[in-house]
């Protein structure tokens, strides 16, 4: 059983088809105020050996932590308000290790989420492996989020910034790929870079439908079209890569594979949009102006599910399409 | 460095003297809507081989879980509405644990906690023990929560059920404490007792400062002693304890020093509360109608500190006066 059965068998019904839990399939949830005003919340975990390397740097760990929060936030189009931590902390780490994480951690909050206020959480200690939760507080910068569900046929998938940096930088720092291509690359896998906060409102007039690719492009395509109703096609050679992973893909034996080596290996905390035809142009000229990059990589069909292309042709894709967490 | 230290040197400053927040040193924050109105939100970590045993049935792990944090919320004199969970779900566990700890947290999250909604949350995987943080998000059943500060010389110092029941039920669970009392207070270990939903209005009529009783009787009282500026006098004497602890009190070869070990033992999700002088006896009748046992503990002096008193003569207490997870 991996994550997302266990969610939809065991927890969902615990969601009691509350309108703001989404059935717990969105990234984040609305808590609707009794003044029609609301929050929207989102938290992730992330754990030592699976979402970072015991050796990288804790300041790195402590700004990931936030990063992979604020990139759901930004793909609601809301923005960070508050914040929870829930920190188990080895035994055998250091006092200089968690001033270090505290410091990453609370200048993220502070210049990255503007002034995020940490207002409260709980610190344990353990025999194991450190596992942080934050839970980030904000607010939709409309009068509601954006979610995964949203998206028609004929609209047009966009998505911020670059794919697979990450996938090759943890590549790098473990010498499964050899030589370095960039150390930008593994410097990008420890603190991820989502789109800035002013990119939020954006979304929010942009988006018809949105979600943080954190599982991997193909994987969290595939969950904005089961979600939506669609069938998500994906240019794979329009993939958005780092130039260093471009010129190994272009070099590389098969550069499908090496696609697609980056379109299913997760961890980008980029946003992945469905856009109107008629209003891509006007994204992309709106998020050059703040430094973002925005993409097209494919259309919205009628169906429920994702189709990848390569040079125009029909590409079969992995059954997952992404990094799944086994549960159980 | 222990958790309070690492809180208040690291974390603290994060808050940035939100209000809410109160410097990270309540059980709960508020977190204040514009229409004035607001919401109570705390949230525990429970850990294997920390908070819980591993042979504990995860049915009762996930009932300890809401517990928790629920005796946080009867505490502020608030009422839970919403959860998010994230889980961290051990490779080596098995499908029929996980439902049964689904089961057990969906059980109380609705029964005991008035059909509180499962909002969101995130659900991993790792190799180690389990980690499981539960946020609550409740209301307050005045205009706001009832605090940590707010007690002053002459008050009263109350507590709900019982003290020692949970540090002797697992006393017995390891074979620390041979020959066993009454397996009842290891099911009290396993799943602990915390007041219901409907004496949280209590909390809000009668505490002026109150908080529940997780590290320890006598190091909660210290708590809210140093956070209230006042000195907490217990007469350790006068500590409730469950019948079949009471008899091993009494047949101890230290009496004093069986009631200390309840004192300092933690983990009871009892409310500790300060209360006007004239008003104990009201409060006393009214939990008793709910059929909530509360006890008249002692009083608040002039100071900031906690004292002792053992049959009416000062007794020496430890330090810490509770159990602190070490940290670094």
């Amino acid at each position: 059983m991996d994550e997302f059965d266990a969610i939809a068998r065991l927890f969902m019904p615990l969601a009691r088809g509350a309108g703001g839990a989404y059935d717990l399939k969105d990234d984040a949830a609305f808590l609707k105020n009794a003044d029609g005003a609301g929050y929207v919340v989102t938290t992730d975990t992330i754990i030592e050996n699976v979402h970072f390397r015991r050796a990288d740097p804790m300041e790195t760990v402590g700004r990931k932590l936030v990063r992979t929060n604020l990139s759901d936030l930004i793909a609601k189009a809301a923005l960070p308000k508050f914040a929870f931590l829930n920190l188990s902390w080895p035994h055998d780490r250091s006092q200089a290790e968690l001033a270090a994480f505290a410091a990453g951690l609370g200048d993220d909050l502070g210049n990255l989420c503007g002034n995020t206020i940490l207002l409260g959480g709980d610190t344990t200690a353990l025999d194991g492996p450190m596992v942080a939760s934050l839970t980030l507080i904000g607010v939709p910068v409309g009068s509601r989020p954006v979610l995964r569900r949203g998206a028609s046929p004929g609209d047009i998938l966009c998505v911020t910034g670059e794919i697979g940096s990450s996938f090759v930088g943890l590549a790098q720092l473990d010498g499964s790929l050899t030589p370095v291509l960039d150390t930008e690359l593994s410097a990008i896998y420890q603190v991820p870079q989502p789109p800035p906060l002013d990119f939020a409102p954006l979304v929010g007039r942009f988006a018809k439908a949105s979600l943080d690719v954190s599982d991997g492009l193909i994987a969290d395509a595939r969950h904005l079209a089961l979600v939506s109703g669609v069938e998500a096609v994906i240019d794979l050679d329009l993939v958005p890569l780092h130039r260093a992973v471009a010129a190994w893909r272009d070099s590389h034996i098969d550069p499908l594979a090496a696609t697609l080596a980056c379109a299913t290996g997760g961890d980008d905390y980029q946003t992945l949009m469905a856009v109107r035809p008629g209003e891509v142009g006007a994204l992309i000229s709106a998020a050059a102006d703040l430094g973002v990059r925005v993409t097209r990589l494919g259309v919205c069909r009628a169906g429920a599910s994702v189709q990848c292309r390569w040079q125009g042709a029909r590409v079969d894709v992995p059954a997952t399409g992404g990094w799944r967490h086994q549960v159980g």
